[in-house]
């Protein structure tokens, strides 16, 4: 027998009484791409957003290696400890690919996924970053409806991914390991830029003094950055998530922050901002993703970037051809 | 008696043969907005493509105050000294705004412009960066084809323009002070990211030792920034453009990176990548024109920011919508 199928109101209406089965199912509509879904997902959305809005968003990077499941893990124990009700999503783009190296794997935070308080969400699949990154930034309405009030986005600092999560979050958090050496070959250049705070894991056992002394090396070094738009300076701290030492720690920082940033409403500004990010990114992505599908582009691109390559033609030249191609078949 | 005006021929013929005036007027013709130089404009840049591309492109960024113009000179000078021939070019779309900070004072660099090996030419003036950019980018070629084998970009350290400058040159010097405070404020995050070298500039009088500080603290700093896709390592220097030190050593850093960068091969493939990123950048910049500029979307934009703001429709909503007016009415 087919089981019935949820209407969007009934799943509002259990994301509203914090059912987590329904929130569940109705993210899987939101990143479903059949579309079938599509006006369902809007409407489940549409009544979700009043509802939204009200949580403490946090970005979290860094490298495969440099502890992020442990540390998101330790954190979200010491939240729901405090009260909170935590969800944790992710964006990874090549999740579906790979099979999923972020949070793919339930059992990487076996005791967060047993807590009533925590809800915890693998990353979309799609092969876009701007499909996932939307998914995943409407599930973050659909979590705060059902009463999370910390949402955690989980990124692997290795690709295009951070700017996306970075621009739908309130803070950014890079995890960092002590010896900068190897494990920073795998970091995108400009996130140091982004974070709000870093902390450096894994700061236990041997690597305690290290640890401390990388501290000092990245206190030192974001204050020759320029100064955030908000004024807020960086914070550098050392936390070892598998002896749960430094996660309040790490938490206090975020909490200072966002009392800094709602004092000053620089909070609801940026959130603001965010949201225009978003439009006018959408409408950039969509533009593109038709212009780079028109038949007679795909067929010539290819041609023109040779040109282009071998400096028989400008670049202008080349995209002035490219656009005309387009005005003459509409 | 009206001039007789010069044919793309007879210019393209001035500019090979390094008659600075003819290579001015050609310029003169690229910057130009009037349509009816488009063509002629075309057909000068196609005919000097063959001669372009031979010469070493550096740009230099820094906030006003640090001391850029006496920089350049200094190192124009020094140039031309060796037997180079320099082009300085400036990308400042405020420019045309604010009545030319950026070189449009062409007193600033009175001996360079009496130097016959050298050619000073203003920033091109527009409102849109991407326009500027462009007329910067073409002026490379025109004055590579008329034997200038150094080409320097300038630009403030302050807006856009310094991705854009980044994005045409092989090399890309930040002009600093000592005493990082004041001097910072302006400065726009992201830039010491690009940058291949640092140079702390005024290191003279009482600023010499402090200049020294600074070049080992910024060291430091830069060895905790991610390594760049060519493993060059950016280095850091001090100077003083009044006493015409360390001028030299700064060169001799662009010519360790040149020697490397060719040597990997990395040159060439950068310079071809930059050429593809131009060709996408501007059918990005074009796509974006056209549908901001369409009569309905003009019309509604700032409605569907509202509603985005106000969270009664989520920023993907209001991009779908705002794309369907398009659609409607092509």
């Amino acid at each position: 027998k087919r089981k019935k199928e949820l209407t969007a109101d009934d799943l509002v209406a259990g994301i509203i009484k914090q059912d987590k089965v329904a929130l569940s199912r109705a993210i899987t509509i939101v990143e479903s791409t059949n579309p079938r879904h599509t006006e369902k997902a809007a409407a489940i959305i549409k009544k979700c957003l009043p509802y939204a809005n009200k949580s403490v968003r946090v970005g979290i990077t860094g490298v495969p290696g440099v502890g992020k499941s442990t540390f998101i893990e330790a954190l979200g124990k010491y939240l729901t400890s405090t009260g909170k009700k935590v969800a944790v999503l992710a964006v990874d783009p090549s999740s579906s690919v790979t099979r999923g190296s972020i949070l793919g794997d339930k059992t990487r935070m076996e005791e967060l996924v047993k807590d009533r308080n925590a809800f915890i969400r693998p990353s979309a699949s799609g092969d876009s970053l701007g499909g996932v990154a939307r998914k995943t930034r409407e599930s973050i309405i659909l979590c705060e409806a059902g009463g999370y009030d910390t949402i955690i986005i989980e990124t692997v600092g290795v690709g295009q991914s951070e700017t996306a999560v970075h621009s739908m979050v309130d803070f950014f958090l890079l995890l960092k390991l002590a010896g900068a050496g190897d494990e920073l070959q795998g970091i995108k250049r400009g996130i140091m830029e982004m974070a709000d705070a870093i902390i450096i894991n894994k700061a236990d056992g041997e690597n305690t003094k290290a640890a401390k002394r990388a501290k000092t090396e990245f206190t030192r070094a974001l204050q020759l950055y320029p100064p955030k738009e908000n004024s807020w300076v960086p914070k550098v701290t050392v936390a070892s998530a598998i002896e749960n030492t430094g996660i309040r720690e790490s938490w206090e920082l975020v909490m200072t922050y966002m009392a800094q940033s709602k004092k000053s409403n620089y909070f609801e500004h940026h959130r603001i901002e965010q949201n225009k990010y978003w439009l006018l990114q959408t409408i950039d992505e969509q533009l593109r993703s038709g212009f780079y599908n028109h038949k007679a582009v795909k067929k010539q691109l290819q041609e023109q970037l040779e040109a282009v390559a071998n400096n028989e033609i400008t670049p202008f030249e080349a995209a002035r051809y490219l656009l005309d191609l387009i005005k003459e078949q509409s």
